[in-house]
């Protein structure tokens, strides 16, 4: 999953939400890395879906109003695929 | 939520998975609107999420051996809002 | 294409900009459909960029210190096929 | 902007595509940042919009039929920010 939590009424400075929201992530034990433009996690559905949840309750809850959240979220049943296997295939491809 | 489910592998027609994946959300309850690039959903978190699992599950079942899918997902404490409401905010105010 | 343009640091009411960009989408001439996240725009690569870059321009001037779009944006060269066409292909197969 | 090319009708293995296109950006000298779910793209807006207008024309020359993109994009007029400034606001406020 690709997770890009925006928070809306609280300005334009939203990275202490953003922060709340990772070390949700880092204490549901789920693999993370973080980027430019949001946060990519590894993890079985139930256990990422649920700490998507608690990052929009928690963000309400430090204040913000409204929240709007963009999510890409990949599945496949033909073979495993870590993040960093992701990555590597495409690295490993270039010149 | 806004729903784009993509299956991969399955050639460039997806409608039948679309359709199948309509149908779940249906029989769900949720209150949903399709549209040329995806479909609205209205609803609480855990039924709309359970709904979208179950989405993947199916369109797998159905011989998809990869899916991602892109979701917008709005949740707001201020005040409740309809998806119809949030279209009518912004028709009313238009010329 | 899905655009979803969502401007940062004014506040939980968004509406204005989206009625803005709505019209600079139709000064445009593009095929628009709205709904309740986002709006559906048809037409050929440049138009259709140009106008979201207007939209980006106008949304500034009118304030926000701070814009996150999100955009889905699909191209075929197998087939035409119209956003209304996109539609039909699936309601045409549900019960 | 997070950039996240999906070619339809090839299969599920899409790297070769990824790659086609991380080199169409390195060549436009635009700043990126490959991750395990897109890439992020650091630039002028015309600049980067035309890479990417690019990689959807090179991705259909390669024999993609169809292609599905999802893009986040920012931009602001409060301040400068880089792509590794908006990681690093983050980070220094992690515990």
């Amino acid at each position: 999953m690709d997770l890009c939590v925006v928070p809306i009424g609280v300005g334009v400075s939203v990275s202490k939400y953003v922060v709340a929201c990772h070390e949700i992530l880092k204490e549901a034990g789920l693999e993370t890395e973080l980027h430019a433009y949001g946060t990519n996690i590894e993890g079985e559905w139930d256990e990422v879906l649920a700490a998507v949840k608690k990052c929009h309750e928690t963000i309400h809850q430090l204040g913000a109003p409204r929240i709007t959240t963009t999510i890409k979220l990949g599945t496949r049943i033909d073979k495993p695929q870590t993040m960093s296997e992701k990555v590597e295939s495409v690295v490993k491809q270039m010149k």
